[in-house]
């Protein structure tokens, strides 16, 4: 268990082999990708479960976000194998390390693990940072030392590593010895622009080492951190590994600035599964499709289809010339079984969602459905058209277990929607007014009565939201403890413009639980009402009411 | 010129290396992309352009568009480089070349090249093909040997290469040294699972080249066809080459099967700019990001915005830490030239930019706002005020644009907005309904006039954006001529719940433009409602109206 608080002793390093994810720092410098603090603790999370070594949270001083991130991760972030990391840059130059307050905030975020990032380029520490080649090293002896004697553990990020070390090994390999000296746990060499082959980051770490080696420093641990500017950055970071390195970092699903960081999800498939290594146990592994898609959701950057290992269509056939040989011999024609990383084989005239996923899914939940193939079939008919229409039941279980209760005719119902509406406008003075009104019938036996009920907002959702607690409430008061936590929105069917159909997923918690769920349907407020109708019907019914 | 109609003697060899392009055939097996012959025909003149050696058009006999596609070819497509290949199988086990259907379509194509698939892995000769090694071996000298007999130049695509060499190299061996003495001109080594990593590719083909030599086949020319399983396919691609391969195969934009093919593009900028190989004229290079997304467009699948070399982020910088350096000297912060390709090194505005990131972009807008420190000031000001309260112009250049101009006093008013008003609801007889009423009042000079409008929709977007246009359009007919592509939606600060704030990004196309606008608001309507005004006005605005 990590403690988030802060160490009082040194920190141990970590043996065997590092996999170190960055998605929190160098993957929201993608165009397009911002995360709230929320959304950061959230894939934190799943990185966790995803067997990381290294969680690399942001910049805290630098980013106002990235500071509250590590505030809140102190109570609200319970890592079981991860180690958090803080992203700052080594001190000011002409300033003592002691007194820079960019400095301060890295200690202050209280991680056992501080990543430095250190110019190792002598063309930019003259022409970006305007200072001279030996204060550089000297902001990395200070800052490395100064952390080190602080009890943190420090690793070094080398910037432009490769390109300083092209124009000028001996400079950039000081800026390393310097780190190695002055403590630094891990090396790592970044190929910062992206520019660069395969082999070439061979030929660069194998005189690197050399150069090490004589310099004393051979003992240094040494990572690789690529980018995809060339198409290469998994094939660089192999590159790197069977040259030595013991440290990875990436992305997951190769989110990063302009093309991206390595994907770190491919790098595992590929290192554990091609290249034998042990990084986490099999069983993680097989999580990782599920994971990949569910950081998907959560940064609204969903998993591209073509992805490595978990892309909806790496094993997928397009039927013709394999299906027949596929059927006699489906390792003929996969690079790997697709169950190692919890992916499926697909034909892709085929339904996606079988009998057989669906009676693992039902086990799940807790309902044993083996002895019951024609209710799987009509399960699986059903999820496959709601799935075409848009509903993704991969990141909404609860909606999933209403349709299986529904099945099973156990679904509770605690009222009929009559009718509601929801109306916004902008009125001649400015202002902004919303409201929404909710009709339901109860549906108790013997009764018949009818709940109208109003309610103001601040947007369509909100206030039918408001209106539809407060016609249960009376009968149902408990819905006041259940509280939507999050509510996404994804446009399907982009080419329609606002004429597209709309998928909502609502995450709600309360009375010990926590859920999600989806509504589909041209209009958002729709599809959003049926999201949170669903939520309360399952609320409900879970909590025992 | 290629004569597409065939030839009437033997077909020479191609000199030099060869960039083999397989988006027609093996591009098509991508999940989601169908084309019909128009759009093979505008893709094979895209190809031709980018300046491929071949295209690899299709099956013909197998698969009825593309026996039309070589049929249309020989009259509608004039190719200035490029050779067409049609693409086939070996003959029939059992049964005699001259009298198999299957090649004889291939004839019929009427191609100068006729690239022919073959098994190489003894365990898909027995277990797929359900024949004999030897059978296998004659099919394949039997066929290349008639092709070549009447004329055609004869590929050979060695399926299963990798994996067929790793169980029984001297089996698979044993194919290519067949097809080699029959006449075969290039020897294509298929990763066609995909599962290899760049270090096998190079062992594998110096064992292959050793093997050859021995044979007596040491002249043969290799080429390589590389999946993107592993994430590696271009590096693959990369090590065969570096492994003495003259010949490699891809797709434009990494299309493929499963998780695609080695992308042509990237590739190319690769090979010519990081291996300084001379493969096209620069100015033929200088064109590949208009290709590359023109064939998109076609095929309906759009370049990731992360694609190397000719994506949209490609050479975009959101960092604030390096605009100021970026000003100085950019070629410190980017891999290659982005002229080289044809793309733009562009700054993505967000919370992190600086006066000199606005500097930039106001640059790239056509602004030179040098001069105007003041300016740059108020504008950063404003930019991180209102991405802290959720705007993002990151992905919305239009609306930035609107910012400055608002700044510089030039924003174009064509209207006033009175009110609007959007309502949805459910009625009791289960219908949806959803209308919206927007009031204008112009502003031209000396007129007061008032327009009221009323639409209904899909949604309440939908209708506030169907009613806007029609309050516009007997003063902007050109309203019209605009439509919206795509509709994002993003729920921050998300443990808010349904009481979250909204923000709205809106990409719009038409009158030569397209672009992007944002709004933001506690309430999905409004941030809508903003982000749809901002682009008809944007839209009226830019296009001259």
């Amino acid at each position: 268990m990590t403690d988030a608080t802060g160490p009082t002793t040194p920190t141990a390093e970590i043996p065997g082999f590092h996999l170190y994810d960055t998605t929190l720092r160098d993957g929201s410098q993608q165009e397009g990708l911002t995360l709230s603090v929320t959304d950061k603790l959230a894939v934190a999370r799943h990185l966790d479960e995803l067997g990381v070594t290294y969680i690399e949270g942001g910049w805290p001083g630098a980013v106002p976000r990235d500071t509250e991130f590590f505030q809140r991760a102190r109570t609200e972030l319970q890592l079981t194998h991860a180690r958090l990391a803080a992203f700052g840059a080594t001190r000011k130059a002409g300033a003592a390390v002691e007194e820079d307050p960019q400095v301060a905030a890295l200690v202050e975020a209280g991680t056992p693990t501080i990543t430095l990032v250190a110019k190792s380029d002598l063309r930019h520490v003259t022409g970006a940072l305007r200072t001279t080649a030996e204060e550089n090293l000297a902001m990395v002896t200070d800052t490395v030392s100064y952390l080190v004697g602080l009890g943190r553990e420090v690793i070094l990020d080398a910037e432009h590593f490769f390109d300083g070390f092209l124009h000028d090994p001996d400079y950039t390999t000081s800026v390393l010895v310097a780190a190695h000296e002055a403590g630094a746990a891990v090396l790592v060499l970044c190929d910062t622009n992206g520019g660069m082959l395969p082999h070439q980051v061979t030929e660069i770490i194998e005189n690197l080492s050399a150069r090490l080696e004589t310099a004393g420093a051979g003992d240094a641990r040494l990572g690789a951190h690529t980018h995809n500017d060339t198409g290469c950055a998994v094939a660089n970071a192999i590159s790197a590994v069977r040259a030595g390195i013991t440290h990875v970092q990436g992305c997951v699903n190769g989110y990063g600035e302009r093309t991206g960081n390595a994907d770190l999800v491919t790098l595992m498939g590929d290192l554990q599964l091609k290249m034998g290594m042990d990084l986490v146990p099999a069983e993680t592994l097989a999580e990782t499709t599920r994971i990949s898609h569910a950081i998907g959701e959560i940064v609204n950057m969903p998993v591209t289809t073509r992805a490595p290992y978990v892309g909806a269509s790496a094993f997928a056939h397009k039927a013709g010339l394999h299906a027949s040989a596929i059927r006699v011999d489906p390792d003929l024609y996969q690079h790997t079984d697709p169950r190692e990383v919890g992916n499926d084989m697909r034909m892709i005239i085929s339904d996606m969602a079988g009998r057989a996923s669906i009676e693992l899914k039902g086990r799940e939940l807790g309902f044993d459905l083996a002895g019951e193939p024609e209710l799987l079939s009509r399960l699986a008919a059903t999820v496959k058209q709601r799935e075409a229409e848009g509903y993704s039941y991969e990141a909404a279980d609860a909606s999933f277990e209403l349709l299986l209760l529904d099945e099973l005719g156990q679904v509770p119902s605690y009222s009929t929607v009559e009718s509601w509406r929801a109306t916004s406008q902008l009125g001649r003075d400015g202002t902004l007014e919303t409201e929404a009104t909710v009709k339901l019938r109860s549906d108790a036996e013997g009764e018949h009565e009818r709940k109208v009920a109003i309610a103001e907002g601040n947007g369509p959702v909100n206030a039918l939201d408001l209106a539809l607690r407060e016609a249960l409430r009376e009968r149902h008061p408990e819905v006041d403890e259940f509280e939507l936590r999050d509510f996404k929105v994804r446009i399907l069917d982009a080419h329609h413009g606002t004429d597209a159909t709309v998928r909502v997923l609502v995450r709600t918690s309360g009375r010990g639980l926590e859920f999600q769920t989806v509504g589909v349907g041209p209009n958002v407020i729709e599809a959003s009402w049926e999201a949170i109708y669903d939520a309360y019907t399952y609320g409900l019914y879970k909590s025992g009411v």
